[in-house]
């Protein structure tokens, strides 16, 4: 099994696939400097958030390499600081970004009794360690979804929760890529995912890419698919997920659910530790971010809707959490019910 | 209320919108020979099952103009029959098409004992029978349905059947125009509907020349939106009928189905007489046209999917009787049990 690398480190530049690029041209880009590593972020190359912090944590490091290693650890810090705060403008809204930034200022400011140059070399390691660690992730999620998944023949997903959005094995589909490495091809159904095709574009690119046999098909016949028996089971990922299993992803999800629920196909999340927000207890605590009407009306350089047309965009919607089969996460399968089993992982017990 | 006049006779030549340049331009075309007529239902300037039937009616029409008044009937009738086989190789899956062809033939074949000149005026009379029939069935579909909808504040459908597809009214959206006939704006949102965007190319356009208010929305955001409590109801169209109220439609509407169901949104379904199809029991009887995969992956002129990825790209689904709330007729509004209603409907009591 073949597998993109979407960012890795090269000795003296993170190299990301351009995926603004994708599914045309797999063509990669050795960033260098941190203005590079704030347009990649910014434009879009490198996308997904676990993928946007690892890339942000890269970023600092490179920032802050011009720093003459002779000079004062106090200014040295202020520099660190200031590299992170242009970074996080990057993408407004992304919360691994800022985690990742923040694990890296505390790193430096942590190191601070050593010299300029130790702390340049800490910070080269935390990238590092926070790019081993979402691997880490990404693979116990695919060892836990397998043990699910193992016997289904086709599975549908939504949207790109796959390798693409993170280091490597991504999250919603690593199940499919843990059972791919175990010579087991189950057959993914991935809807195209309008507005911004990530499903069409990203998903089926990288199963492509990894030889997993893939079918891209419209958002609007997953429910046939179903009805048709053609698929055993949904994975997708998730944005935000509430204590009681509520839970936001990429608009489209919600439908996705209720048809699974309606052929009694189950429906799983697949995400880390981190998706899960303790400060949130229901699905209408989520806010949900409207985009602009230009995605849905000239999404592919023509004019799809007429003037004078609303256009309603929401970027994401909720799924309750009585639809969902179980959580997958990197530290074992959640099952109903979810106030309490959510409970037991995000506040762990002493 | 403006309304878009889809197919006229200007007294020469048979006037059409040219939708293919929709929503971008509106532009007519006076189509004044069979040749032109037959080129424009194959590249769909003009296009739904009723509105093909009415310019193969005024094609058959204007093929036969050219026949010498003077000369023998015989010949005439066989010219008559060959323009026919003509028009109809246009679209070879349209039933409306060899409908309204052989309504054509059987005038002219009737009136044989009269002389050319007369046979030439029957037929144009056949066709604006034609024209005025689909236009009264309209009206008929939406004025019952009126009656069911007139307390909503918005509904949603999804592709076409409005008045784009037929000769004025539509189907599906003839009670939106009984209800804007009458003063009462009744919001909708239109799904884009993926592949062809049908539902924001043209549904939104001719609500926005009827000053309609119109939200298009992409087809998977329906379910988020019945979430939100948007809508009251949904209407949709109908490619075939069976007697048990199984319905065959535009890909897609199956899994709006299953969203209404499950807010518990009147699901309601315009068609006329003709689209019942006495022969079909249930739906698994209906065959599913599978369409070419660039409709998907190329639909805009660039490329949207990997090479290698596989596509299935059903034209339409099969929604089951029991999702739908009731059908809306020209004839009146038939209510569950379907197998009872329609029976009575399709083979009425003499």
């Amino acid at each position: 099994m073949s597998r993109l690398k979407t960012i890795e480190w090269t000795g003296a530049a993170a190299r990301i696939i351009d995926q603004t690029l994708l599914p045309i041209r797999l063509d990669y880009a050795d960033i260098d400097n941190v203005k590079d590593m704030f347009l990649a972020i910014k434009t879009l190359r490198v996308r997904g958030a676990p993928a946007i912090g690892i890339a942000a944590a890269y970023g600092l490091y490179l920032g802050v390499l011009d720093f003459p290693d002779e000079r004062d650890m106090h200014d040295f810090l202020a520099y660190v600081d200031k590299n992170a705060r242009y970074l996080a403008g990057a993408r407004p809204t992304a919360v691994n970004l800022f985690w990742a930034l923040d694990r890296m200022k505390k790193k430096a400011h942590d190191a601070a009794g050593a010299s300029v140059a130790e702390v340049k070399a800490a910070l080269l390691r935390e990238a590092h360690a926070i790019l081993e660690e979402d691997r880490a992730m990404c693979r116990a999620i695919g060892e836990h979804g397998f043990e699910l998944i193992k016997n289904c023949r086709a599975i549908l997903t939504h949207c790109n929760a796959g390798g693409l959005a993170t280091s490597e094995w991504g999250t919603a589909m690593a199940p499919i890529y843990a059972a791919a490495e175990r010579g087991i091809h189950i057959h993914v159904y991935s809807d195209e995912t309008r507005p911004l095709l990530q499903g069409s574009r990203l998903t089926a690119y990288e199963l492509v890419q990894a030889g997993v046999p893939v079918t891209v098909i419209c958002d609007s016949m997953a429910a046939f698919v179903m009805a048709q028996k053609k698929v055993d089971a949904v994975i997708v990922g998730a944005d935000r997920i509430c204590t009681n299993g509520d839970f936001a992803n990429k608009i489209g999800t919600y439908g996705v659910a209720l048809s699974a629920r309606a052929h009694t196909i189950p429906f799983y999340v697949a995400a880390p530790y981190s998706t899960f927000d303790p400060s949130l207890s229901s699905g209408t605590q989520v806010p949900i971010e409207e985009r602009d009407a230009d995605e849905i009306t000239n999404g592919f350089g023509t004019r799809t809707a007429p003037q004078g047309a609303e256009v309603y965009n929401p970027a994401f919607d909720i799924t309750p959490g009585p639809l969902v089969t179980a959580f997958i996460t990197e530290k074992g399968i959640l099952w109903p019910p979810y106030d309490t089993s959510i409970a037991a992982m995000v506040v762990p017990k002493e």
